[in-house]
């Protein structure tokens, strides 16, 4: 394992950790904010790292199309790009083909896909892939490429897509090869199927990953079938390492997971949510466009020590998308990173008091009037 | 004269000095970085107050408009909505009546004008816009409801506008009334014509205001003809007072009038520009987007202490333009904004040294190559 995992204390399932990485510590649970094209939309580095995120994902098939990974290379890596000095996890591409580019073909070497930018064919490999993320893009974690299970496969489909996903897991190993300031994480696919999520894990620990990621889910399935298929996967996956589901989520999303055991999560919603008008707060989501807030001098949330939530009114904000003004998307992704990260910093101390459960019925009964 | 203004040293006719607000002091020669809609946009206030601006302005039409006076107001003012504590200067909302809506009707009264939002009509008097200025939004320096002479208006044209805009001036001292923490200037109107500008500027001075600007310049007439019109007003205006050039204006406009004589400026350039991808540099301003920049590794301008400025490579800051990234909307309105406030700075500590005119030779040798 490329990357020590230290459990330094459980809560049930749940499980307070620390990863540690040559570019720095990642507290678990960890989210994750999505910097898709080498930048957490609209905002800062100083900004994101003010809200206390430990590392942030980008998006291997955004940066193979612009710069490009050759060209990402040339400027000495994403870290170096972007400004970002602490971890970064890309994923795999796959995900992103599979929901923004057309002209897709899938064989058993890979996938041939046109850019959803400019039409440019391009292919994507496990070996690619492993060369796009490791040496061109330079992340830290690396996701193996995976195929996406559509939610509402038969077992059939989720079945072969699962076992040319562990294909592609075994040649991504060998592509990864023995370097040691990287990891390399393999996704357990296998669609809502309990017997293909065993099969997929063990044959994921089979093989031995630095981290194992839960995919296929937040694509439809809604949150029962989502909590029920993280139930009938992790008992299949190392108490040691570290555990991502990817892609998501709403915050009860991602707090009913950590109870379910799982340590890192990624979501596009803070910012992309945060650029249309709606924050997160202690007491659910608000639209800031609502006529309510017109005259309302409360900030988003006091409590948090962010100038996005505790420094400007509601009525200032209501007025900055009212007019349309940039500084509107940059306060409202800034407010809604920086409120995930005080859920998450808010979890790892109540998994560290013994008191997650306590803390869980109390968002439950918040975000359930909303 | 309601601002205690201290000249500290005169290089030729420029010169160095201080205004004294009750909400902190401006240096001068200042420019004034654009908040229109109580935001300069895109950026926060911890952002512009590190490019080392001492001052903003604010545009009253727009809000009037949104969020109307009365509601701003209710709100604790235009300092306290948009979490600025530094002094703010509000224009009339003359020109931008002007500019921007249309249905506009002039009386001897005032001006009536369609919202270019929502149609919706509004008045603007002398007096309402004194209520506007000092009691709604309550900025500090409040400037006279004025006429904004249209470029090519004939001698007789000219004169009739300039005389409206002194009788309005007279209607706004007398609205004003003697407050004391907020400031009053009159604006020099009278086009392009020397004895219109000398009666205009000797009539504000008989009347007495705190400070006094030059308007209806920067409209189509030319880096020439304003020079001319500056070098005519000037001459008119008391040494005691600061002048404020209004809308100027490119790096080489603001340089040209400290020379002659002129302490404060605005302009939307350095934002606007930003948002479109243009960056002023020492050598000149750039298109970010240009392919020439797109593995460039150098940033912007690395001797500016702003981190848009010396952070973020011109290759990186091309890739987000391209990508339609608003990081990059962001990070150029930043530079350029401490960029004029590093030229500022220079201009100020080359007057102290009596070196103005050599700097000012540097650099018209610099930016006439580009």
């Amino acid at each position: 394992m490329n990357f020590e995992f230290e459990i330094k204390a459980k809560d049930g399932k749940a499980r307070l950790g620390v990863l540690k990485t040559p570019r720095g510590e990642i507290r678990t649970p960890a989210f994750m904010p999505v910097g898709t094209a080498a930048t957490v939309k609209s905002l800062t580095v100083p900004q994101v790292k003010a809200t206390g995120a430990d590392i942030i994902l980008a998006n291997t098939y955004h940066l193979m199309l612009r710069p490009t990974g050759e060209r990402l290379k040339r400027l000495g890596g994403v870290h170096e790009f972007m400004r970002w000095d602490k971890p970064i996890l890309t994923d795999s591409g796959g995900f992103q083909v599979w929901s923004l580019s057309s002209l897709r073909k899938m064989t058993e070497e890979g996938v041939t896909f046109a850019s959803h930018i400019d039409g440019s064919r391009h292919l994507l490999t496990p070996e690619i892939c492993m060369e796009l993320q490791a040496d061109q893009i330079q992340s830290d974690i690396i996701m193996q490429l995976d195929e996406c299970t559509k939610f509402g496969a038969n077992e059939n489909q989720a079945r072969e897509s699962m076992e040319l996903s562990l294909r592609w897991a075994k040649r991504c190993k060998t592509a990864f090869g023995n370097r040691k300031s990287q990891a390399l994480f393999g996704i357990v696919q296998g669609s809502v199927f309990a017997n293909l999520r065993e099969q997929s894990a063990k044959s994921l620990v089979d093989m031995g990953c630095d981290g194992y990621a839960i995919g296929g889910l937040a694509v439809g399935e809604g949150h029962e079938l989502m909590c029920q298929t993280i139930d009938v996967t992790i008992p299949h996956l190392p108490e040691t390492h570290p555990r991502y589901l990817m892609g998501v989520g709403k915050p009860i999303d991602i707090l009913e997971s950590v109870l379910r055991g799982v340590d890192m999560f990624d979501c596009v919603l803070p910012t992309r949510a945060g650029r249309h008008g709606q924050a997160w707060t202690w007491d659910g989501p608000i639209n800031i466009k609502n006529a309510k807030f017109i005259e309302d001098l409360t900030p988003l949330e006091s409590s948090i020590d962010c100038e996005a939530s505790n420094n400007y009114s509601k009525a200032y904000l209501n007025h900055l998308f009212k007019c349309n003004e940039i500084l509107g998307q940059v306060l409202l992704s800034w407010h809604n990173i920086a409120f995930y990260q005080d859920m998450m910093s808010k979890i790892r101390a109540h998994i560290g008091n013994g008191s997650l459960n306590e803390f869980a019925n109390e968002m439950r009964a918040r975000w359930a009037k909303n």
